[in-house]
């Protein structure tokens, strides 16, 4: 029980920081869709380190080779699983997170739970490394589900109190979420990135890292997909999205806002368009009733906590003499992990979504 | 797929507003466990509609029996099943909903993905009644929870705005959350409850209503309990908290108050208590580290929207003309359903927690 | 764990022999599908005690209520539950039970599993009679699958040794599945018949019991329902089959009989009929080929054991002194199960056969 | 849905015949096991082709590389993958399969289910060799269990009709499971394997081929392991069993015996040994009562067909031009799978006891 998901679209996830390779199983997938590698390695991309000065300087080819599964570059219908080789390993920098956990990581809850046995090298099986298979597998499907019409994108919303211009719930836009998800550090206003850069080079200059936030919509979606009480679309988004790492918060719609909103307000008043498709003038339900989807745009946020590896000197407790330390976490960090995120909550999306379509007889 | 839950307490929850009755099923709880009907009957009573004007006037007696899985109030190890017969149904107030579906409802949602044959009476299999379930499951984890020294409380957090004081996350206080989790309509602070009581009553008299937010904490859980990825701690919260009909969003912790925050912030420095025990001198963390539990109280808040069956005149579509319509609806609402959503909440947490302790072999 | 199957369609099982109720919850059946009541109490007749000798004289009327989940006769889509009220108890039959456990009943291993809290009474939640709502299912399940061209029939084989005359495993005919699955203590050859009521009648004087054989054919499946490995629909059939009580064997097609063949005698020849179907002149595979359907007739046999409550004195063991002891059952028992276990095992295939089509996307 | 397995410990098999590598990933590993690696090896030796008569010619190192989930030999309770390179792979031979399925082999169920996508070569993800992961898996969990005290041991039972002395099902003895379960082709009674020999050898010549039987036992298994209905210890054995390709039955303990017995026959007379454990005399229930283990020898027995490719000429379709044709399958097959399915046969026990005692809190 822990990095396997899904009841149509089954995907297991595998591998440690330091381990000889990561990758992804994904078992359940329709036969006959061509997969266009470039893309997936486009994505990968996307979340690789190194790309600017809020990323960690480590390097990783992050280089997938997919197994099994594909055929002349085409789904075979069966189980089809990548993997990464990890190649950029200091395993040095790690040894003293054994006896001094570091806070706000699992260090200490990997300890308790394994028995001691866990991998602490690069934070092993709980690495935000882990998201690589997540954009490789969230990849594929997306190739899938815009085949289908459907489109999916994020940005950052965020950083350390800085905000991004929110999508329109009503209208995202497809060409907008089309060109957000081809880009690194996707903003939809310019001028909040250049804020955001300037909190994120604050602190780390001074050893410390910065949390934000990222929006995701997607566009196209069927009416009726997902399911009421504990398979509704929202459950399903939530039971991925909080298995990437350092999201602490997820809402759909106006989210926590609708908690000041009277009904009248947040109710989203239904028409129809030109074409007699049954629409909503706001979109406060991001796109979800009950659980299922009503056609319009399906938005959420995830809230990411800042890098818990920090340079500065911060109070722990001391594994192996029972007693208490202080600890400077070396090794090579993320002052913001938020835009290497975003790539991997489309992934999530993605795949979600695609679990939501088979799971509803849709794909 | 939609109302069944969980790997090794499985639980299923079946009925509709307006069917013969509804129940749970509770499958895979250890056996030995006594169980004390009053108590289960009292947290129903919590839940249960009519108690006071930020509620629908409706009275449901909310009887639950148990059709099998005790035997002299003790679980047998075998499925345990309880139904609540339904009797106060007025099926009338309801025809129209099924041509012109209610905005914020799953009225059009379930009619698309259903194909027209769902029961639209009193909102069906989608209908707030079926946390009545939910609660009694909670009611019986909750008394396994407290066997092993965890307790469970909630509290309403937000009214349209108005905010109660919130909890301590360190230390939420025993006698708090056991004080909480047996009232109607629990507060930290009355003096917030006379004005969300103000917010409320003012709605209703506009035939209008508001949203609000849930505090819910868990004390007393072992270090341990969780998983990396998709079984974590989170997650299992996640997929039961969003099955409750108007959540909208969830947070863990500092949750979305970490997207703002820098890491030697966010960071909760840990210590050892004078027992030796590791304790965080903070709690953003909600309790959760990678997904597993580090034994200080797991704390997370809900956002619920507005209820959505409101008085006022709306916009909504035609299903028989295949035009647009407007709407009313009758019937008898709840003006503000969060207080009444409080023990459902709880209910949820002691569910996952059961759920968590069995998976992580801590039960 | 227990008690629950299905992915698409899932099934939760509940209650014991003297329990208030027992009963099923059927979740993720297609909306829409106009159920006949009266063709369940026909399927529930055909397993009820008391029709003849071979079986129990106790008396239950088994008198299904639909909780939820129909409309006017019509699936909503929403959890399908029934319950069947337990009347013919005599608890006091049993008390002996829980100190001399019942050699070839689950008395024993409960007690173990269980701490000694299970529901000793009439075997609890072992007992056959939690085959009644595995028949509901089943019968609701069978008329899906006949709007779909698919028919469900099943016979006794063998009892004590003597053989029933075999399906055609080419072409079993849908008249004779039509009629068999409409009969109690069904049988192709009506001599056999004659022979297995000597030898259970036989036993049933000698205070004992006799087993046999059930074997169930089903015709009209599409082509390509089912998957490779661990989901094919051997594995789905088998567990359910499985988990009717007293089952010890399962085979598919040619079965054992596969052991002592030949590749080119086991190997079905393809060929196309006169409509240009692909077809097999034999049909040892029992219609499934790599855990898929050909479209043959799927053929399958089930060994049930004699029933384990006999009136001889029997050696056990005493749980209470952690002695030895001597045990006669009292009560009534069935001197043979295999009648009644006919409309079980046709039950498990339909429920078998509908999952596999849901898995499949062909329902 | 298809090839992944398991609640506790979950296993994703991937690969195909030809594809780049075959693999298994291991979720929910207990933390802290070492791992011997050479006993995998022997395990994966017994199971690869090549080693006598009975077997294809062809060579495949199967040479498995743990890709994470072991840190110095050790679980580290993270996913544990490990692939194994394809290497021997004529691809040419399997062109013709494309259009004339061949029959007893799930081309044909394949190309409709895929839509033709699937991977023909070697018979893609349907081929025997993707029992090699299954094989690692098993030695995995071999280990595990054996440290609890539990041996797994089988033998060829039958092949062509020709029987090996059957366990005795009381006591199968620890040293014989020991033996048998770390040799080729392994057999009770060496005059058994000579006659099997001769069968085999007279099909090889006839380029036909033949099926045979695997009896496999478990030993030292606690009490109590397993649950009623649908997660007994038979249906999961069987969900894993009907997953080896070939296999059309199982049967447990006296298995289809039963049927023919009466119960004051089949019932196993219960005694206290002289330490006051709780046995039985006989063991026709092959240590499983109500789905839950009893404490004596788990016993079960498999049927394999006679492998389909064979060398004969046979009849099939052309699904090229709608009409028919004829085959000669190509290429190196094993004139008898048996000997090398009886590694298959232990894993297969291997895993499903180590998620039995995982399901039931006694790992």
């Amino acid at each position: 029980m822990s990095s396997s998901w899904g009841q149509c679209v089954k995907m297991s996830i595998f591998g440690g920081s330091h381990t000889k390779a990561i990758g992804v199983n994904l078992d359940g997938l329709p036969a006959g869709e061509a997969i266009d590698f470039e893309e997936i390695l486009l994505q990968m991309a996307r979340r690789a380190p190194g790309q600017d000065k809020t990323a960690t300087t480590r390097k990783e080819p992050d280089a997938p080779q997919v197994l099994c599964g594909l055929l002349e570059g085409v789904t075979t219908g069966a189980p089809l699983c990548a993997i990464i080789e990890n190649t950029s390993q200091r395993s040095g920098d790690y040894e003293n997170l054994r006896v001094l956990p570091r806070p706000g990581h699992a260090d200490y809850t990997a300890w308790v739970k394994y028995g001691g046995h866990n991998d602490i090298r690069g934070g092993g099986h709980f690495s935000g490394r882990l998201t690589a298979p997540l954009v490789f597998a969230g990849a594929i499907a997306r190739q899938m589900l815009r085949r289908r019409g459907i489109a999916v994108g994020a940005h950052v919303a965020a950083i350390a109190g800085v905000p991004d211009t929110p999508f329109d719930p009503v209208d995202p836009g497809r060409e907008l979420l089309e060109r957000l998800s081809r880009e690194y550090f996707p903003v939809i206003d310019p001028a909040a990135k250049e804020r955001m850069y300037e909190k994120v080079e604050a602190a780390r200059l001074e050893a410390d890292s910065v949390g934000g936030m990222v929006e995701c919509a997607v566009t196209g979606l069927p009416v009726g997909a997902g399911n009421p009480m504990f398979d509704g679309a929202e459950n399903l988004i939530a039971s991925l999205v909080f298995g990437i790492p350092a999201v602490k918060g997820l809402e759909f719609g106006a989210g926590f806002g609708v908690s000041a909103l009277r009904g009248s307000q947040n109710n989203d008043p239904m028409y129809r368009d030109e074409n007699g498709h049954v629409k909503t003038r706001t979109n406060n339900a991001g796109g979800i009733l009950g659980g299922i989807t009503n056609g319009m745009p399906l938005v959420f946020r995830a809230a990411f906590k800042p890098t818990s590896s920090i340079g500065k000197e911060q109070d722990t407790v001391d594994l192996r003499t029972g007693g208490e330390g202080k600890l400077v976490v070396k090794g090579r960090h993320d002052p913001c992990i938020v835009p290497r995120a975003v790539p991997v909550v489309e992934a999530a999306a993605c795949i979600a979504v695609l679990e939501l379509l088979a799971q509803s007889g849709l794909l």
